[in-house]
């Protein structure tokens, strides 16, 4: 499987543009754009990972996902393939993005806005660590699928590539925080740094931190101590 | 109508509790707890303001609002009516909350999450700055009720008494932000100050705001300029 080439991302050309033009001014970089990458900051919606065995009970022996739309960190993608989530006290959401490859253990990830909507009371957990948390039923095209555990509000995470932990001075989890302009910014706290060689500088947050500030691709966002 | 005493929220007990503890020690109060009132930060969800004549007309003639539950500020109110909400692409919300007493104008306060769930498209506006908004349909027992204009996020704002204000160095139309704390802690921006001697001290942030800190009701909460 090969990524397309893509448009790039209006924060990553605005990172070009400024690099060009203080280059020709002779200028120092202001150390918003000083850093040896863009930042990007994309709002993940609620989504599911899952195993190879959960998509074969979903839909169908021997299927697997179909990349959709190719995601910012290399590999990684939204697949065309959906589940209905049924909840706890029997509310669905449909139409719950399945995010590709497949991985070791199955999780989703829900903003309290959902939750609330469920009837769910999930709790802030890192990706990965998903021990006792509440589960719930998938349902699609093939059948059903029980998750015992697995679904939680992801904690906010900051991708680095370790020359971007050494620009902003973090250590791979360590903490930084996001201020978000405009007329409904905000600042968020305790964003974790994950960094490996293979990141690139991105953002994740959720649609009820997204939409707290209206975030917008021309949105400033910036990392700071 | 006289609103009947209501259990005290936990801001207000903390508050009295820290003024006497503090006092018994014979130590000077934290800035935080210094202040001349509690601060309450309370999570208003989607709801609407509506005029005599859109009662009347979605809930029968000669109707008026039955109070359900007593909010913070003097004399206002949640009602035991809610009207359904027709949105741009025919998508509903049930239960929208009507808070009273009536206004003289139809206002409908959405989430952004409200209203992509809809559809819509909905600016940023101060509470009352209604004027090119985008409307909706009502529905309610005794027939529909077309807003042309009113839909709106509306702004977050704190409500002031003078002697509030004067504590934290601010007039009315100024500017305050919100830190709130917790393992996923944020600073809101861009608070606007609403001051008045009707008014008790009072924070409204809206449901992404509230849900992406998780605000509950022992988080941490201040004002700083």
């Amino acid at each position: 499987m090969v990524a397309p080439a893509t448009t790039p991302q209006r924060a990553i050309v605005e990172y070009w543009v400024r690099q060009a033009v203080y280059r020709r001014l002779g200028t120092h970089l202001p150390r918003t754009a000083a850093g040896p990458n863009p930042l990007v900051v994309n709002v993940s919606a609620r989504h599911c990972h899952l195993t190879p065995e959960a998509v074969e009970v979903l839909f169908g022996k021997g299927h697997t996902l179909t990349p959709w739309k190719w995601l910012y960190q290399d590999g990684q993608f939204a697949a065309q393939e959906t589940v209905t989530l049924i909840g706890p006290r029997s509310r669905v959401i449909s139409n719950l993005r399945i995010l590709g490859p497949c991985r070791s253990f199955n999780q989703i990830e829900l903003a309290y806005t959902d939750a609330v909507a469920l009837g769910f009371d999930i709790p802030l957990r890192l990706s990965g660590n998903i021990e006792g948390t509440p589960g719930c039923m998938l349902m699609g095209p093939a059948g059903f699928f029980e998750l015992k555990q697995g679904v939680i509000r992801a904690s906010r995470h900051v991708h680095m590539h370790p020359a971007d932990a050494e620009f902003y001075g973090v250590k791979s989890g360590g903490e930084l925080k996001l201020r978000i302009g405009g007329p409904c910014g905000l600042t968020l706290d305790k964003m974790l740094c994950r960094v490996d060689k293979s990141f690139k500088l991105e953002v994740h947050v959720d649609t009820d931190e997204g939409n707290a500030c209206n975030l917008q691709p021309g949105t400033q966002c910036e990392l700071i101590r």
